[in-house]
């Protein structure tokens, strides 16, 4: 049997981290060795707060927490604006009992990688979920780690696709472009899960329905975190489903088979007030650098949206994870 | 009987504004004012040259040509790549006997719409093939001239299409992002003709097949450029073909039932040297400004090369227009 | 005798602009050509009836005055605050009989400069009290001019003194830094006096004060435009008095003697938010650019005022120049 | 008796640096905690290989040294020009004995200024004589340090004067501009020694030869290491004598009444190609923002080098610290 992959999930829940997270908690081939809460989609105390009772609600209370950085490298902090108040849309958690780790997300992140670095154990996957502040911060601080890591899997940027926030960027990259500068120019291997392959994944009203029968308390709390989600995005596009944006990370790391992807360069704006948080992208070689990330360009939807259910529908067989 | 429509041809020829003009010379339609080169493709001294060659080559000296703007506004000058080192391929025209007009381009613009302006005769459609610098400089030195443009239909820009020139932008609108921020921002009615458009209707070496068997020497000449122009394009793209730029102005003024577009507020990115020159469209009115722009988001490509072949073939049944 | 030097006077009055005209109308060495106001302190209608008013109020009324740009080449108009609301402080006068001439400032420009670079007749010493909107755009539009130009004098920049609009720049560069950077960039003589020079020359309270005791009509409107500039200032600063600006150049023209200047490359900054405008100089040739302009670093301040005041006492003697 | 005030040196040596750190080994008054050198002068391995160099020579290897970032943020390092190859001119020291700690600059910045935050000891100060990546990293990983932080005393910027590295900026910033962007905008209190201040102080072949006139092999060292700093700005600026940049900073905390200083606000321009690494300063509050700096303005230039001499002249009486 293959050894689980070690995974470290560094994210900013968020209603589709959340789900991102509650896919993982299912999977017996990750070993999910932390999770790293950062200032994104809402301030920090948020974040962190909403991964201790996402952790709680699927019983996976082991998992521990690190608080990562309370707000970006160099710009003012920007949070989401589809996540309800608390970042979890109308879904009210219990006030969590479990507690942060005492080290933070980047002594975490430099930990665990620079033990992988040394050859103390297996490399590890960095699933990244939100803005990269704990990574960047992590790889100026002890840039030797680079050789712990496995791969960054991220969500994040948009490449033909429009922005989200702004005309032209995505949310995570623009919440903190110099961070995403500083990981895009660090020569690791990346694949990223831009708008361009998440906005291919929609989250339709007949599939919440179809989660929703999922009979057990977790699988009617995802339900609702879909449905608000939804809800969300209807407003925006002016049709219905919401894109499954941080869940495709998980989805890739279990069915990598169910994307296509390409090489290229990608560069981040971080001065233009206009395209700032901008990730463009050299497809052809034109600037003469070497690819530094595998971009999405293919999701197989259907397939992704059923082994999804899938997996989900596994917390329904037997109450938490 | 509509009367012709009054058009001033604003351009950098180059191969494709080359066949764009053909292409206009044998349209009746077109009541063509004046043709304006400007520094683009070329330096100036060769656009104003391969404009009187063009002329004299379809037998149109009577129309008045205006020597533009040696340089861009405020960026150093760049050319063309892709046009051989005349402009006009590996085509030998005879050197010109015609002669430019005494005043500028910019006189002339200002001269032309000016008029209209004040109601004396049809508003005028500013057909544009290159960089901006003339009308931005016209639309600076009398903004009053607004009021006598019909339409600018533009050749420039790229929206989902990444760039030709770098990354992010099209030649163009890269050539003079300054001009085009001027040109964008005046609130005049666009029709915009970007490499989302262009890179639809690519010519290939059986179009070029066709056309050459229709006789006379202009279109052997025609012929000859677009060969030139294709085996271009395949070293850069890896497939046959080049992209029929400049002739969609042509097409567009005359057959615009075979394009759709959608209105969009275009902003030029001017600052940024990742960006420079790029187009970037608010398609959902997220900035709450108004469209400022019809940006050409799909073209019926057989059908438009069907036209702009049988409107070429004129050439062959009469020699010259 | 030496012929009067040939200049034309390219403005945005503006009180200290008024100050600049009015004592340049009284000197013989001076050969007026023509006065082209630009949309700068106030807007453009503002700077022109400004411009017809001065010159009926000192009798020179035969200065040709042409209507310049209304608006910046790329950035939004911003003008003074300090001029009061008409431009000249609370000075009413009487509404002009006077007339701008038919053809445009830009149009003056090339006309004047363009006869001189031909030969015909002296070259021209422009000075420039305002935004540099106009003269950028006539050397865009006919760069032959350059070599009708003798000299640019203008009143603008900041080099070691911090802006006065800004932390970093001055408004008459800051208001058109694309056009400055034109300017500065094209190789021509220019003489620089920015905020270094004509922080060097204080209009104080007593100099008005002695001023005002000049009898006739012209001198009180004088003596009232004085007072008001040294309010405003105050205010600004702490201490009284008002930096004798765009008179300065008027000094320069008859008076070189009285001051001392440094030659430098000038780069002008057109992008960052933060220091958009601002006038960098290159003192010890560390960019291997050569010097494009004769910054004014000393002012003997006693000196200009003595002289400037003798210039305007001529107006009590004879009424008007 | 007054207890020793607790400070961190975070430097680069460099020449100015080591004879700042060898004038404060000296200094009963100083109770150094740290050592914490960075990339900036030289890359990270030189800079920290001279720092325990330095502390060797003058007998202070209890001090610890902790290895800093290796790196700038987001730019690609730059290292100074005036430093000779090893950072130290012509001076050669035998290889060091003395080892760095085991744990990163930044872990030690976040442990002493975390244990001053909490209370546990008095607050230190931080003597910044590099490029500031260290400490910003530090603030960002661990906001609650700012409570531990006595002073920022650092020598970069240049606000009148022009920069020495660029034609606007002072190399320690420019090297680092947005670590220092965020260490200007934490809030915390600061003096900044700029060019304006360390130009006023000169160490001219005089002062040399009256150093070097002080018995000890210490002494002869410190005497080689300026008459190097000396031979280089005589190249640069066309006179005798080298700024005393870094050594103004042990002269402020031991001497602060040699200095005058002003507050204002400080931005760092991290953008623009022209500008990058300006520091601008709001003396007048025209932004609405609260001075974050105490700007040095003015230094008694005879009263520091012979406050300066005299420190150093400790060494010949003793040998070593």
């Amino acid at each position: 049997m293959t050894p689980p992959i070690p995974v470290i999930f560094d994210c900013d829940p968020g209603i589709d981290d959340a789900i991102a997270l509650l896919g993982a908690f299912v999977a017996p081939e990750l070993d999910i060795r932390a999770i790293t809460p950062v200032c994104g989609n809402q301030p920090l105390d948020r974040t962190v707060r909403n991964a201790l009772q996402i952790c709680e609600l699927a019983g996976r209370t082991e998992i521990p927490v690190h608080a990562g950085c309370h707000r970006p490298l160099c710009r003012e902090p920007i949070h989401g604006q589809f996540h309800g108040s608390t970042g979890l849309g109308n879904t009210v958690l219990p006030e969590p009992v479990k507690r942060i780790e005492a080290t933070t997300a980047v002594d975490c992140l430099i930990d665990h990688l620079g033990r992988a670095a040394r050859g103390e154990g297996a490399k590890v996957t960095l699933c990244c979920l939100g803005p990269l502040t704990n990574v960047a911060l992590a790889l100026r601080m002890a840039p030797q780690i680079a050789g712990g890591i496995e791969r960054i899997v991220m969500m994040g940027g948009a490449f033909r696709e429009p922005g989200n926030r702004t005309l032209t960027s995505e949310f995570n990259v623009l919440a903190d472009p110099h961070a995403a500068g500083i990981v895009f120019s660090a020569g690791l291997p990346m694949t990223v899960l831009g708008l361009d392959a998440t906005h291919q994944v929609m989250l339709l009203p007949e599939h919440v329905a179809r989660f929703a029968e999922v009979s057990g308390p977790i699988a009617r709390t995802v339900a609702e975190l879909m449905a608000f989600w939804d809800r969300n995005d209807a407003r925006r596009y002016g049709s219905r489903g919401g894109p499954l944006h941080d869940p495709l990370v998980t989805a890739w790391l279990l069915r990598p088979d169910l994307f296509e992807s390409r090489p290229a360069r990608v560069f981040v704006e971080m001065e233009s007030p206009l395209c700032l948080g901008q990730t463009v992208a050299d497809w052809y070689g034109k600037t003469g650098e070497p690819a530094n990330a595998d971009i999405v360009t293919r999701v197989d939807a259907a397939g992704v949206i059923d082994f999804y259910l899938g997996l989900m529908a596994r917390y329904g067989a037997r109450g938490a994870a």
